[in-house]
């Protein structure tokens, strides 16, 4: 009881209930280190990466195409809105104001939740032409969103991540991922935290997905960063490193200069886990911050 | 049609098409702007007054709480997830394999897209108890939904809404307000923005909807800072100033020190609004600004 009590006060002083699990109105403590992280991975951008800023909704269509409602349906969230004439929609909110539930007269909008902030960049990629042979670097960022509802501290459902994503020939992107994986663990240490690296895999749908996972472990296709943040249980994964091989590059038609299909990946950043993470390793007021951790953070 | 095209050349040298209109990828150069226009408004916040940064989602039931379904149905997005057993979620994705539309499987994870920053405020005021008598002060941002497909360049399906909010006494809340009229008119003038301001009304709904919308401008509850953003048509609005009356003290049982209920009212910064504004005005290129509007929004 100690221990969840000791994460509830966490949440508490960094946050404020939005009438929803996993939902969270942020401070100004708290943003101030979401700003300062996000700088300091800026200040780490790999030279060369074009940076985009994504909206919380993309197209629905993209999304399928990509494969992810059959992956991650449990996950998704899709924005539905009334449709049809001003007596349909008129209709419905008469309706609702009866006690009916008005979202059952919505459809979609053919717009979803992002659920990861590098899904918009592989169409966009495609749109430039042939890959060119030094590959294609970004540096993309989004508020996402994933269908877990839960009062646990590192787990929200609107949540921000930053990413770092590679197009090119296999070996561009093993390389940039196996660099990244190191500068990560440097980061992260840099910055206090306690860590530890490991073989991981998403959390694919059904008995299918199960199969997936399995092999993506086997084939060493993701990692990830874990680090305390929660008082009980496990470590959390606060960066991942994917390597995605041909998927998306099949997917939007990705073609490198020698005809082959390009393949990808990313080095993502959950911002919000690592902010959380800092709070609750260096505790929850940052003037109490190692001098070191806030001078990288230029808190200062 | 040469107008029209000088709109769509800025629209590609700032965003990128995300497939979906009204929704855009956003280019650093246009990044910066939006940052260098939040951190200018930062350093013109009231005294006192408390950050707060929302997702961009809110409760759903609070909304409607506030009478917005009534109000808007038509630019409310909902947030709808696949619900149910694995069995039945599984089953829901093996339908849209054979080309059934999934979203049709979908219900309400009672989470909406905010369309507006300070609709989750009242009720995190609400639980603060009573209303002091210098009143409350808030400085909230989110990024905000409508449901208005549009390929205008003044027009976005998600964008980012920044507010000052006033709660308290109706004397407390017209200063504010007022004051917040003269200060705004001299910051769009110090942007080098020609303005006009103007009384105005919300987008209500249906035949109700328009006298409700008729009223709001013979009391002057709604002002407007419309600035030239499109090369057609007439300008934009890219501030509002807006006196609620005791509508959100009454839905949140917002009290005042002397028993009577608070009013409240919000001035509002349309992020992506301005941020066009001052490109569609300067130029596509930030360096050939006049220098004392890059001076003003530190660009240098
Ligand atoms: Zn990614
Ligand atoms: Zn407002």
């Amino acid at each position: 009881m100690r221990t969840l009590t000791k994460d509830r006060a966490l949440v508490e002083k960094l946050f404020h209930p939005m009438g929803v699990d996993g939902v969270y109105a942020r401070s100004q403590q708290y943003e101030d280190v979401v700003q300062a992280l996000q700088a300091l991975i800026s200040r780490r951008r790999p030279a060369g990466a074009e940076v985009l800023r994504f909206p919380p909704v993309m197209s629905g269509r993209q999304l399928e195409k990509q494969g992810y409602l059959n992956s991650f349906p449990q996950l998704l969230g899709c924005v539905c809105c009334l449709h049809g004439s001003d007596a349909e929609i008129g209709a419905a909110v008469e309706e609702a104001n009866r006690g009916a539930d008005w979202t059952l007269q919505t459809s979609s909008a053919d717009l979803v939740l992002s659920p990861a902030a590098c899904y918009p960049v592989y169409p966009l990629a495609a749109e430039r032409g042939t890959v060119p042979e030094n590959g294609l670097l970004f540096d993309v960022a989004a508020d996402c969103f994933r269908h877990e509802p839960s009062r646990d501290i590192d787990r929200f459902q609107s949540f921000r991540m930053r990413e770092f994503v590679c197009i090119g020939s296999p070996a561009k992107v093993a390389t940039f991922r196996d660099e990244w994986m190191v500068s990560a663990v440097s980061l992260a240490a840099d910055l206090g935290l306690p860590q530890e690296m490991d073989r991981a895999s998403d959390p694919f749908f059904g008995r299918v997905g199960q199969l997936m996972a399995a092999n993506q472990v086997e084939q060493a296709l993701k990692f990830e960063l874990l680090i305390p943040v929660r008082s009980e249980g496990g470590p959390t994964a606060c960066m991942s490193f994917n390597y995605h091989r041909d998927h998306f590059g099949k997917t939007w038609t990705l073609v490198q200069e020698d005809g082959e299909t390009a393949h990808s990946g990313c080095v993502a950043f959950g911002i919000d886990r690592l902010a959380v993470a800092l709070f609750a390793n260096h505790g929850t007021d940052t003037g109490d911050w190692p001098e070191s951790v806030r001078a990288l953070l230029r808190l200062n």
